[in-house]
């Protein structure tokens, strides 16, 4: 490092208030160095427990944190709610929708979208779960299709706002899939009296041969055996070739009738900044190096889902616990690299695998181990209360859990037209109901 | 009544799901007739707590109450998500956006709205606080000026940013601003180091000469003792000329350079459905009977906001007993007529009023009798939950406020921008602070 740059603090900005990025964060607290978090939300969403505010288990404010309470001890680390537009690696600038701000080092974490893999009609009517709004927007449209339903007279188009269609077997479409039969076959019972229950599906359609194929043989029995019994039709080895407005039609040329397609199926690295002449995979995400940083520049390292970290002949996956534990580790490679040290490489720590299926019915896999029903239940219980960031989130959410779960109620159905996203025409619950536009 | 209708159940209709209508339909819950209960929202409001939401206090959720829950043990009662559009008294009809219904009786209470007086600039450019959509915009822009402040250079544009005007001196402004003042001096104080603080002014404008009018004088004047402890400056007599994007000029010619007013000057009733041929007050509210019946229809009832019920040489006021009461009323003369009796008069039994201006400070009249400051408030705080519909709510308002009392914190300092009225420009938080068009 040159004399000037001696003189004054090193400056670290980190895009993304994601798990990595408040780790990366937190990991720089009271160091001798600068730190910018830039997000385009004030709050840090806890997006495992998304599918439950799409389910009105919980209520969006459950789930998220705001940002600058993060950092209220601090004072080295400020935030900046803004959008990251371009990236100039030769001044080390990131321009912002608000300012430009200078950088000697750069984390980028700003996590994954969701791909539909350019299959037609899926981008313009399926929904997707992987924001707070488009959570929020789900359920709005859920409890629409029950309004609809209620007085729909004529056979079909009733049929068509009581089927609900999950596509991808991953994760989030297994346990959006339990959460909405809970949803179903507990409050909406009783909140639609005039409906017919038995014309009611819920279809969760998977392209490959398993559900959740990353855990092992004995958990993935026990989550299809699990949705069926809960009134779930798996169907493996199914692709969806096209989506229209009102119906899926998959790639064996059976037509399913449906107001509701939510499409799981796929997630890509969100898009970079423009001009950053990073490198970038086909499936949207960053090759790094072992310590992290991108291959064409020492001072720029990618975290989290956006980074395509290969170890042991594979690239690791787009969990929380890889974010949290790459930006930390980025972040003390930066450390090193500023004292003048070289970085160290990166090597994840599994600590196990879990999904929730429904009310009591979890699966948990920690190295060889592996854990059904009941006692996962719990277990993904408490981790998951456990990682929610704020006391008052847990209290929150712990209570919205017992009434649920207690009860069999769900406290947060609520259509908020407010809530819609602002740009887009749907207005009153009797538009929504007939799908995403 | 005629032979026919002896032999089908009698129809009764209840426009409105507020305290009023739910009070009527309750007072109808296991009678042998059919209630229909329509709404524009499928949740219930609890009004008295919406300066919290916009003081980022509560969460939206936990004042709304989902309307079918309320009617899931009462058969005879159904609910409607709809639209009242046009009153056909003729054909005792109610055409909504999505269905026609017939009715044997009706009772309306629709409730108010803000009123501008026709004040220049007021519907375009002043934030309103009468619904949960109003309240989370309003919130929203909040926080969106402080963020914007935090960044602006320039003294003027700061200043106006920094610098919040609530207009109106009732109950709700009051309740405003000195939640306002709250939620700045502690958890905005902690989020925004970079900000000077002594740059912040909160003013309450009051056109009259005097805040809570119908207090007694005692609280009246602890109220502005209150508010001035609390840093907000209270100007009585001071009436708005006009409202434009940066300022607001008053009658004397003052102007005050600001990005945010808040409007709470006036309600007024609610328009009623096309056709109704219903007299209407030059405040919107409609002139009943003392049996609630509207002058010229004895089939229709107005209770609430929405009537202008005269009792003791005064109009009752706009608040959650008259609506209450007279619901239960409107119905039990429904009942009477029913039954081929005549209706009675409404009497209105005044259970006292209560402000809260802050944290510890609260005014409560009770016949002849006040209270003041923190036993007050200790009224305030269990009357209030007290009166929230659901056992959730409470808990999920007793959490928020012990997590605000004790740790003078605000939990849900979120800006959501799908939270932004679907038909607004708005999209970011640096647009948004720029005000509300």
């Amino acid at each position: 490092m040159s004399n000037a740059s001696a003189k004054k603090k090193p400056k670290v900005v980190i895009i993304g208030a994601g798990f990595g990025g408040l780790w990366a964060a937190r990991t720089l607290a009271n160091q001798p160095i600068d730190v910018t978090v830039v997000d385009r939300n004030n709050y840090h969403t806890f997006l495992a427990l998304l599918y439950q505010v799409a389910a009105a288990e919980l209520d969006a404010e459950d789930i998220a944190y705001p940002v600058r309470s993060v950092f209220w001890k601090i004072p080295n680390v400020q935030f900046l709610l803004a959008h990251a537009r371009r990236i100039d690696r030769q001044n080390h600038r990131i321009e912002t929708d608000i300012v430009t701000l200078d950088y000697d080092y750069l984390i980028i974490g700003t996590g994954s979208v969701t791909s539909t893999f350019d299959i037609p009609g899926v981008a313009e009517h399926a929904y997707f779960l992987k924001t707070l709004e488009e959570a929020v927007a789900l359920k709005n449209h859920i409890i629409c299709c029950f309004e609809a339903a209620s007085r729909e007279t004529e056979a079909d188009k009733r049929k068509a706002l009581l089927t609900f269609v999950i596509v991808g077997g991953g994760a989030t479409g297994v346990e959006y899939s339990g959460a909405l039969a809970e949803l179903i076959s507990g409050p909406m019972v009783k909140d639609y009296p005039s409906i017919d229950f038995s014309e009611v599906t819920i279809t969760l359609l998977e392209a490959a041969q398993s559900l959740v194929a990353p855990m092992p043989d004995n958990i993935r029995n026990y989550t299809v055996r699990q949705l069926s019994d809960m009134g779930v039709c798996v169907y493996l080895n199914k692709a969806v070739a096209e989506v229209t407005k009102e119906k899926v039609i998959l790639k064996d040329g059976e037509t399913i009738l449906t107001n509701t397609v939510v499409w799981t199926a796929g997630v890509r690295g969100e898009n970079l900044p423009a001009d950053s002449d990073i490198p970038v995979g086909r499936d949207g995400r960053v090759s790094v190096r072992t310590s992290l940083q991108i291959v064409n520049d020492e001072r720029i390292y990618v975290i989290g889902d956006l980074a395509a970290i290969q170890e042991d002949q594979r690239v690791l996956p787009m969990v929380a616990q890889v974010a949290i534990q790459s930006g930390v580790k980025a972040a003390q490679n930066i450390v090193h690299q500023i004292a003048g040290q070289a970085p160290e490489p990166f090597h994840y720590a599994d600590r196990g695998s879990m999904i929730a299926i429904g009310r009591k019915a979890a699966g948990v896999a920690i190295g060889k181990r592996t854990f059904k029903a009941f006692i996962a239940w719990m277990m993904w219980l408490i981790i998951h209360l456990f990682n929610l960031i704020g006391f008052r989130n847990r209290v929150m959410v712990l209570t919205n859990w017992a009434w649920d779960y207690l009860l069999y109620e769900r406290a947060v159905r609520f259509v908020f037209p407010s809530k819609m996203p602002s740009g887009s025409r749907v207005r009153s619950c009797a538009d929504n109901a007939e799908g995403k536009r």
